[in-house]
């Protein structure tokens, strides 16, 4: 604004009564600057309006400090905690955030085509989507620190579940409980349905059943769009089996809170009829009483952040898997007649020595 | 990143065989260039990684395009939903978002404070939170301009529903059933206790109840912060009544569905024991039945950047509501007994003329 009649940085330091470096050291929140002489730049900066222009900023701070967040949903939960814990450890750096909805597979191709001619920014944080190799390559040669949060991207710094292990604990506790027949409702994104995140989900059911002796029955498998009406969808079409499952397995909270709707508007009980887990412990889960495992979202945003400010600084940064747990709520129990199929199950998979 | 061994903007325009003025317009996605030499810019700029220096871009466009939106909750289906629309009408324009998440009092005060200190942004959109006359004064004289979405604030343009004819449609509705010990959950922002935007909410249910002849029972008005957990609480402590409330109106969905999960842990139905009414339409809500009042949220978010686009083209915005509409679902019945009920009502307020 300097040129509309507001000042420019040497007449907030002749205000002030320091000099020029002092006065961009104390506007920038510099730590080399007495309190009082922070706070007199402050008080004649804020009685004049005045702005700090981008120009003189970053020459002040040797960077412009700004952080593109790429994010593929913003009205969701999930990316929403993601997005708060980063942009609380940004800001805490004073690093601008800049944010980018790339709802579909052009928007996310677009960004990475455009990035070179939008303003210089010094890192990119990309929220659980898949980033092609060649999109990684341009920004290498810009040299554009990339992180990913909430999933995992070949060659960057990634923070994110360990989605096969989490999976596991969902598929183990149902085999615990007795169930034989559990249906898998997978979640897959429509605009990059080959990226592999899903997957440590699909095969962690594969294995346990294996592991357990029980054969993936094909019809079990539903394949839809992450969201709870995709998730009470996938679920009609399993009660429409001739045999339903006793259990199911969801990729997500969301698409497992659909299923139990679904269940109930059937007129059947969960658990005692079905039993419910999912991944994620999103907040409507403790209110509906859904068992799931449960990951830390917004600490995931704020390991990202950290990843940041450290690929910024030029220190090593190496990716990272949070840990998950389970958490058991009112949605799962033992199969209906437990004890009887699991003797039986047992008497079926170890026959005696006779 | 001039400087660095990357091309400047005049190596750019001479590797493209055209103007810097040109280039300047191509990069910066400039109307009056051919489509052919739009692309050689690009090419060229891509094939070197050219990245438009922001002072080089504000020279170029005359502005440098950047919004501030300042969101007080990121993780909420409500903010992410208006940050969705907003986003879009922003980008679509070539604005930058620069996000701000303010989760306390004293952030929200913090934005204000240091906004002078910050980097120029040439509006700042502030999502469903109140903003001080000192603090909408700064900004006026600092001749950044202000929109409010999902709320409204004096004398600064705005887009919201009529909470007021939206609560209407949820209490009228029940009353219409035959409902007459109709509870409110009320919600508050713990953050700001002070500001009217419940307060339409709130002084319809008292005047629907007042046209229908009904005292306020204080007893069945309940007060909390927004959330599920919330309204699961609230409604514990509304169970807890010597007469329990035959309908519920919820000041949200979210409050509506955390209602909803206590009344079925008490072994109780919805609708046929307590009717509950939300405003929102969450997409939880389809998922559970709940009936509600309908907002379109991703709209408001694009009407507000449509706002900002006017604003900073200079054009007069003014204020604007966006209609909301009643969704019956599951959720709402007419009371046991409702035809009795509603006799004796009558002979009670409509005496005989003998």
């Amino acid at each position: 604004m300097a040129g509309d009649g507001h000042l420019s940085l040497a007449d907030v330091a002749r205000l002030a009564g320091v000099s020029a470096a002092t006065a961009s050291r104390a506007l920038n929140g510099k730590p080399e600057v007495a309190e009082a002489t922070r706070a007199r730049v402050l008080a004649v900066a804020q009685e004049h309006a005045y702005v700090v222009s981008p120009a003189a900023s970053q020459l002040a701070s040797g960077t412009n400090g700004r952080v593109a967040v790429v994010v593929p949903h913003l009205s969701r939960w999930f990316f929403g905690a993601l997005l708060e814990g980063l942009e609380a450890r940004l800001r805490q750096a004073d690093l601008d955030v800049l944010l980018y909805h790339v709802a579909t597979r052009r928007d996310r191709a677009d960004f990475f085509e455009r990035l070179p001619a939008r303003r210089k920014v010094n890192a990119v944080v990309v929220l659980a989507f898949p980033v092609s190799e060649r999109e990684q390559a341009r920004l290498a040669m810009m040299g554009v620190g990339i992180v990913a949060a909430g999933g995992q991207i070949a060659s960057f710094p990634y923070v994110c579940i360990d989605d096969h292990a989490a999976a596991r604990q969902a598929v183990d506790h149902l085999l615990f409980l007795g169930h034989r027949r559990i249906a898998m409702i997978e979640a897959v994104d429509p605009e990059s349905p080959e990226w592999t995140d899903g997957m440590g989900r699909t095969t962690a059911y594969r294995a346990a059943l294996a592991d357990a002796g029980i054969e993936v029955d094909p019809e079990l498998v539903v394949r839809v769009p992450w969201g709870g009406a995709e998730g009470a969808a996938a679920m009609s079409g399993l009660l429409g089996l001739r045999v339903p499952p006793t259990a199911v397995y969801a990729h997500s909270d969301e698409i497992a809170v659909g299923a139990m709707a679904t269940i109930r508007r059937a007129g059947l009980r969960v658990p005692e009829d079905i039993s419910v887990v999912g991944i994620d412990d999103h907040p409507v889960a403790s209110l509906l009483e859904l068992t799931t495992v449960a990951q830390p979202v917004r600490e995931q945003g704020e390991v990202a952040g950290q990843m940041v400010v450290d690929l910024i600084a030029g220190r090593d940064v190496t990716g990272r898997a949070v840990p998950t747990r389970l958490v058991v709520r009112g949605s799962t129990a033992p199969p209906r007649g437990a004890a009887r199929t699991a003797q039986s199950e047992v008497g079926d998979r170890e026959p005696s020595p006779a």
